[in-house]
């Protein structure tokens, strides 16, 4: 078990400490569920409250956080940052992974595997697929004909590479992640019946790019569809044919996106947003939860609500909408006051 | 195929037989697709008119509902239940599967199989795993590192178990279950990347949890993401990392909850509903579908709506929201009669 | 790499050619990522603005779009269609997969495989299976105990077909598609616990159906989970136990159906959809994006918002909604016009 004391772990992330140096640690946790010897953060005022009741031994914290009496603390301007320092101190042992081909691996002759490739168990690697240097394709993969994988990726189990898709250098895909498969398009033809559009188009991924796991990348009608570097992708997002996601881009769980949406660098999309089909977000978008965006936004926009608008102006009509019995009350007495204004100009006349 | 008289049948389940005693029941069906010759049932008034319409033989019934003319029927108290009884009595013979483990499973050298455990074909298990008596893993699982598995466990065929999570007794993962995939977070650069917080933690699932087709739950990013006893997840639920979701809980397919999400034990969250990061829901809450729950929500509360607030409050506004072309025009007329008003006592100025 | 004239193009597909019948081009693409040499395509005014600035060479137009000055084009009524003509023609060259069975493949001696049926690398295929001839299985699929799959259908990578389960001819299954997982029904014991509901039905796609990668069908608690055919299924989208749905429908990525929900021929469920259990969408309904269902919708009926509702209704409400500010401003203005009403009144009096 690993053990620091709190002098230690502050001169590790060069905070302040309030409290006994001496005081020893030997693990992390959340402030809700820390134990005593644990140490835990607390970067928002939410925790505050949690705070006064946690069993921590310490915390490291913003200036602003009130510490309960006497509990320990290393006091930092990023507590996120501090701690994920703190984290990698009490990280487990990292795991030994063997290394190389297993022998159950379905190679193709005609694949190109570049320095120090490790493919695991029961990998499937179709014909002229090409491997970067170091890159780990975990067991139960499939790769698809004619992939290209840059170096240093880092492939999960049970993912599927369909054929001809392009990933750049240090990519992650988690496990079930599936890549290039068809864009989701039909003519109806007189009898009604849903003709499919060929989808000959694929998918690219630069680098530094991470897919969560489950999620999908269709493959584009033509051309490709295009997520850019560094770009970081949550569980269960869906990304239709031929949509174009800029660098650095944040896309939370179970997020979708329709055909041919545009995504600008730096935008973020909370969690279960959704982007009609040949709808353009600017540069560093916000989209809040949930919300549903049906236009064109601008660089620098903050969205929410279906149909998505501004921000501002969406929490607005939500409070007005709260406030909406009050209204009806409102004209209940105005119809009433009229009523008997109604009845005394009458009586005057 | 299995024939049973409705007498048989109705001392199977317990209830009183309205009419023949000697009607021959041959399978079970819903009261929509029955045929003749099949026993339906209606637990809910829903049913009611499809029940007038039904081919079906007979029905198993509440007391107040009630049966077309003719109709035999079984009449008891819970119909669900006893519904159940007769679906097992006519349910197809079980499938014999292979016991012991399949010549093409890759298992390493210094996992620990309890006894009577089943491994299927291709399935790829990872050194220093140990799994529970009588636990059946299906072909093409990937058990990672240092897993530990309890016994008289089912794991479905394509599930991915990452390193070092831990798994109860009698749990159920169905196809594509991804468990311990990292959990989402970064850090922004001051360039715009986004740096990657290591997820240092795991996935506990305590005994009894059933987790639906391709469902998530990512490990945490350090401690653990944890499910408690008796927890049923439907398909396509996303639980990030450091959630912790209390025992006998049951959420629906396509919920999402973001990280450190607290839900207590017996609450229930229908379809597509979303906890915020950082909230804790009570023990038995009750979260309607399509919700968004921002905020806290005490014991046994029932919200719905996004931001998700009390029930009743929600449906208030939203029947205020239909009324809405109604109010306007109150309001026209209020204005219309304001302006004669002001007209009439400026006649008497 | 394929060279075509406008001219040759204009043949294919049976338009009016504008502009030089020499133009070569060389391949096709999206209007805003157009190169030179590139045809692109404008079935929407949407993209009127985008093909003013395009760099493309050439574009399929419908007669009403204004091409940019001096850029040739092929005009024709139906756009999609001669472009999909065109993108078959630019289509890169098809992959010749090795066919027939793979030595890994784990198929068990039961097993009744048609005529040219191709079954890839450590596929998993259970006893007393049959599989239609020339149906393709890829890679790592698992293929359950008596299955029965028709004649040329597709099945990618880690596609997971549970027991019983019957597929008709020309279906297609993405990569990730889990069919037959259990449905969703506990019945909650007097202690809280959760007691599992057997699932003993099964599901039955019909001819030409489509599953997009990661969705997941449930089977029934009895009888069978429907899928008619024609219908295709996009991404994500989760179909619970019992749920019947017509011909050629349309689901959208992550639509969701809770169970026993029928969904009539040729209805269209745009993406995130939801419907509730046991409600009856007639034929050709239409749902609107992020909606969700809650009652019974007649044929034809076009549906949008939460709970659903005729579409153009719910357009008047939410454009309601956007002028709440100004319905308080008015309410404002008349409780101030009655106080000086009632001030003027009472000074009479």
């Amino acid at each position: 078990m690993t053990r620091k004391t709190l002098a230690e772990l502050t001169e590790l992330v060069g905070g302040r400490l309030k409290g006994d140096p001496a005081t020893v640690i030997t693990g992390i946790a959340g402030v809700r569920e820390a134990q005593a010897g644990q140490i835990t953060f607390a970067a928002n005022v939410r925790y505050q409250e949690w705070l006064q009741k946690t069993r921590a031994s310490a915390a490291v914290v913003k200036p602003d956080i009130d510490m309960p009496d006497g509990m320990p603390a290393i006091v930092v301007e990023r507590p996120e940052a501090a701690f994920e320092k703190i984290t990698r101190c009490f990280a487990p042992e990292p795991i030994e992974y063997e290394e190389g081909i297993h022998p159950t691996a379905v190679i193709a002759e005609s694949v190109k595997l570049g320095v120090d490739v490790s493919v695991g168990a029961h990998a499937v690697i179709a014909p002229d697929v090409v491997v970067g240097d170091r890159t780990v394709i975990r067991p139960l993969v499939y790769v698809g004909h004619e992939v290209e994988i840059g170096s240093d990726c880092l492939i999960y189990p049970n993912v599927t590479i369909r054929e001809r898709v392009r990933i750049g250098d240090r990519c992650i895909l988690h496990a079930g992640v599936v890549l290039g498969s068809d864009g989701f398009g039909y003519q109806r033809a007189a009898d009604g019946s849903q003709e499919k559009i060929m989808q000959t188009g694929t998918v690219v991924l630069e680098d530094d790019v991470e897919v969560g796991a489950c999620s999908c990348i269709d493959r584009a009608r033509f051309d490709r569809t295009l997520v850019k570097s560094g770009t970081k992708i949550d569980n269960f997002v869906q990304i239709a044919h031929n949509c174009v996601i800029g660098r650095n881009a944040i896309l939370v769980s179970q997020v979708g996106l329709c055909g041919s949406a545009h995504i600008g660098a730096g935008s973020v999309l909370a969690g279960k947003a959704s982007v009609n089909g040949h709808v353009t977000l600017g540069d560093n978008v916000m989209v809040g939860g949930l919300a549903g965006v049906t236009r064109d936004v601008p660089d620098g926009m903050r969205v929410s609500g279906f149909p998505a608008q501004d921000h501002a102006q969406e929490l607005r009509l939500m409070a007005h909408i709260q406030r909406l019995p009050e209204l009806v009350e409102r004209i209940k007495k105005l119809e009433k006051r009229i009523r008997e204004l109604e009845h005394t100009t009458d009586d005057d006349c």
